[in-house]
């Protein structure tokens, strides 16, 4: 991993889950709401900013899932893949935020469409990558819906908050 | 305000939450685990880095405590001062991580004696702040313990998820 420098392309924060549940879909008059939710493995929070390429994608995807962040039951830690875990990703534009006086401004996010294509390939190639590592139907990539309100319940052993950006 | 130029002194994650539960004591052979909980309010996940000073700590105490980002009830954002709602406070030093090669790294976070100091000043001015803001004893001031795994558990309404350094 090289250092970056100047303003980053893509943000993210990682956690560590025993267990996350994430509404995908509000309630509405005809039906209760949905969620999707994963067991053991890492939440990963993510959000573009204006630059942003789709060029960044697999390398933030290489990354993510090949750090060495999750408690293995030995105590050692290894990847997400290795563990071997779920992912579930929830779009989290907020992270774009900077405080200006007592609130908060989003101007460095990307725009919504590029945002949602970005999100959307994010997705797909996380996806791919446990697919192909994993023959095992109980590690799972989970995502949360681009734009939504991301209600989102977490159990953790200890969360373990990482900071990545790209 | 202002922008920082250089490394900071300290990394915080923000997250709003409905109900947070966290571990301060693990199980042991005499007694079960202790928790300390909080309903509606702010989870501040925080770090400090190499060459942080007791001067920063009003700094970021004033800056979480009056920064806009709890959602009221009328679904306008006020502070949790404001809100009124509670805090939950959680060490959290792997926030200070940096990636070499799969691993993380953490050579910038602060010594545990040093870190152990300032979280005790920023838990203190938490409490001080909050209890000078409101009589209420319903808002209120939880930490978890500096040095302890901190098992968390999340139960959110969206975490409008926030990075500030400073």
């Amino acid at each position: 991993m090289t250092e970056k420098a100047g303003f980053p392309q893509a943000r993210t924060i990682l956690q560590q889950c025993l267990h996350a549940r994430l509404q995908v879909t509000p309630e509405s008059d005809q039906s209760g709401a949905e969620w999707v939710e994963i067991n053991r493995g890492m939440v990963i929070y993510i959000c573009f900013f204006k630059g942003a390429v789709e060029d960044i994608i697999p390398k933030i995807v290489n990354t993510l899932l090949n750090l060495k962040l999750c408690e293995a039951d030995s105590g050692k830690y290894v990847s997400v893949l290795d563990l071997p875990g779920s992912v579930l990703i929830v779009p989290q534009a907020t992270l774009g935020g900077k405080a200006k006086g007592k609130g908060m401004q989003y101007h460095n996010n990307i725009g919504k469409d590029e945002g949602l294509q970005l999100y959307s390939s994010f997705v797909s190639m996380c996806e791919k990558e446990l697919a192909s590592c994993t023959s095992d139907t109980k590690h799972i990539v989970k995502h949360g819906t681009y734009g939504n309100r991301q209600v989102l319940k977490l159990d953790t052993n200890g969360p373990y908050t990482h900071l990545m950006e790209f």
